[in-house]
């Protein structure tokens, strides 16, 4: 074969191995963890309807928000939500400072990991946990906080670093409305600056697209000139049930047209999003997988689903069945270091 | 000439045609309406210094947050606030099923535009009146009364669009902040369910990014099974003063590397954006062209400029001297159609 007809030839080898390539990457699952059903199914529906320009359902990509709640939707919220587990942990360190706490309710009872006095302790209990531990430092100081403990602390159940708890489904999820350039969100009852200084890293949404309850915050001038916020103990708004609305009508101002929840804490949410025009999408994570994860609902303590899974239901929104609809429940990840490492999970081969 | 070196040679042509477009495109002034100068300069050398891979002072695209202040510093707040302009347009429309505010204060003085009378009003005078016309509807109704009159309502002046008394020198450092990858924010002081019908075409700037004062939302489900938001007459947020570093940490949850404002109402805002690490960028627009726009500062009822100015001049902020560094006020915009129609500018050939 002469110079040019090799040249030629390795050329057209190449082109075509490319175009394999890209052929295979336009085909491949966006969802891999998701088995086939209608869960899935209706989601990529979906995704194709609102994406397809000169469709009768296409949406401007300016106009595709997406909201997520946040415990028990992206990550797991037994036996206890993450964050009062982080709560417990601060007060058993801030005890070192306040002796008077082995004494006294409700700190005796996070500091003994009693978690039934602790469920049982009045509203009033579980504000006093959070403003000691919550409130008392800079905005700054907060987010160090909760960036040195995300980074360490582990679910006593599987043993797990906290951020490794998320469901591989719904990061796939995320990621896919991502690519189809939808704007994602996370509305959560949660403390927004509990979430902030680690989604970004462990979801993809920045810290602008995180919704959360807060407490008051005051502007203050130090000594030496330089300006602070001081988290104050005082909450200054409720990101759950109706007000998830309100939240998303604050923080973002569009109406989102897909939202994902897990609670009757999401319910609003819900119907707010099914109530614009247009094509919308409304998904519910129903935990029923209690072997890998958690099987609750109706009656449980912890993201009781109930009414919601009623009017979801009625209303042909998307339920998405755990223990059916899912291959894989969270994110391979390496076995701890260390000879004394406990396993991962007590079923690290679960699902697989 | 053969065939071959015909299409040779017109192939190099286009090339060069192209890369001569290319350089041009790459040396064309990204911010024309911006006189030569210091501030000018401060600003192109903050932008290039930040993007630079590599150099000292670079900072990644995702942390580029840069915000605005939009009275005084995005479009005009002479003689009045354009929201309160809105809002005196709205009691004279609802006095009709109000015949009694003919006679009760602030309603009169609203009615019969005596700006005199409301200046002087109280506090809670000038509540009333926002009450009363943001107030008793859903958002969405609210939204679209914003949108009816921002399409319409015209500056007594100028007898332009309100939305045409925007500055075009900061529309175009907006557009050349974006083309950089910030993620530009308004913070303002203004209402922010006010501003976000609009800002998105007027600034490119959308819903989700806008950080303003707000009233409280109440999430409430109409007999028809419709969910709806009722604006309540209760003020939740004032984004002004110490409120703007506040509102920057609840709404966008990073600190800007780079904001603007033209009064005192933005000087926490700046002390903010400069207490950060890294490289910081912090602009006062200073209204000096009392011939084009307006000139004031230190004793103005409206925008009042007088500690943030001398923080400015202490700390080396820029200043921004309107009738100094700017070329053009407005964007250029077409004559009112209609044989009646005033003249769109007292001095439409203005610094032309």
């Amino acid at each position: 074969m002469g110079r040019l007809r090799l040249l030629a030839a390795m050329l057209i080898t190449c082109l075509c191995y490319w175009a394999g390539v890209s052929t295979q990457a336009q085909r491949a699952d966006p969802l891999p963890s998701w088995n086939d059903g209608a869960a899935k199914q209706a989601i990529l529906d979906f995704v194709g309807r609102v994406t397809q320009e000169g469709g009768a359902d296409f949406v401007p990509a300016d106009q595709r928000i997406a909201t997520f709640d946040n415990d028990g939707t992206l990550w797991v919220e037994q036996p206890i939500y993450i964050q009062f587990a982080f709560a417990i942990d601060r007060v058993r360190v801030l005890s070192n400072q306040h002796p008077e706490w082995k004494e006294l309710q409700p700190f005796k009872a996070a500091i003994d990991g009693d978690l039934g006095t602790l469920a049982a302790s009045s509203e009033k209990g579980l504000l006093q946990i959070i403003a000691a531990t919550h409130a008392g430092m800079t905005t700054d100081e907060f987010s160090q906080i909760v960036t040195d403990w995300i980074a360490t602390a582990r679910h006593p159940r599987f043993n797990r670093l906290y951020t490794e708890m998320v469901y591989q489904p719904m990061l796939e999820l995320i990621a896919y409305l991502q690519a189809n350039e939808f704007k994602t969100f996370i509305v959560s009852g949660g403390g927004v600056e509990f979430m902030r200084p680690w989604t970004d890293r462990v979801y993809g949404i920045p810290p602008e697209q995180v919704v959360g309850s807060s407490g008051v915050t005051k502007f203050e001038m130090k000594p030496d000139g330089e300006p602070v916020l001081i988290k104050e103990p005082k909450v200054e708004f409720i990101d759950d049930g109706p007000g998830k609305p309100v939240g998303i009508n604050r923080f973002i101002g569009r109406r989102p047209i897909f939202a994902f929840g897990n609670s009757d804490g999401d319910q609003q949410m819900l119907e707010w999003t099914a109530a614009g025009s247009g094509a919308r999408f409304m998904g519910i994570v129903h935990h029923t997988d209690a072997a890998c994860e958690w099987a609750y609902d109706r009656t449980s303590h912890v993201g009781r689903l109930d009414k919601a899974l009623d009017e979801a239901n009625a209303r042909g929104w998307t339920v998405v069945d755990m223990k059916n609809d899912w291959r894989a429940i969270f994110p391979p990840v390496a076995q701890p270091q260390g000879a004394g490492g406990a396993p991962l999970s007590e079923r690290a081969d679960c699902k697989k």
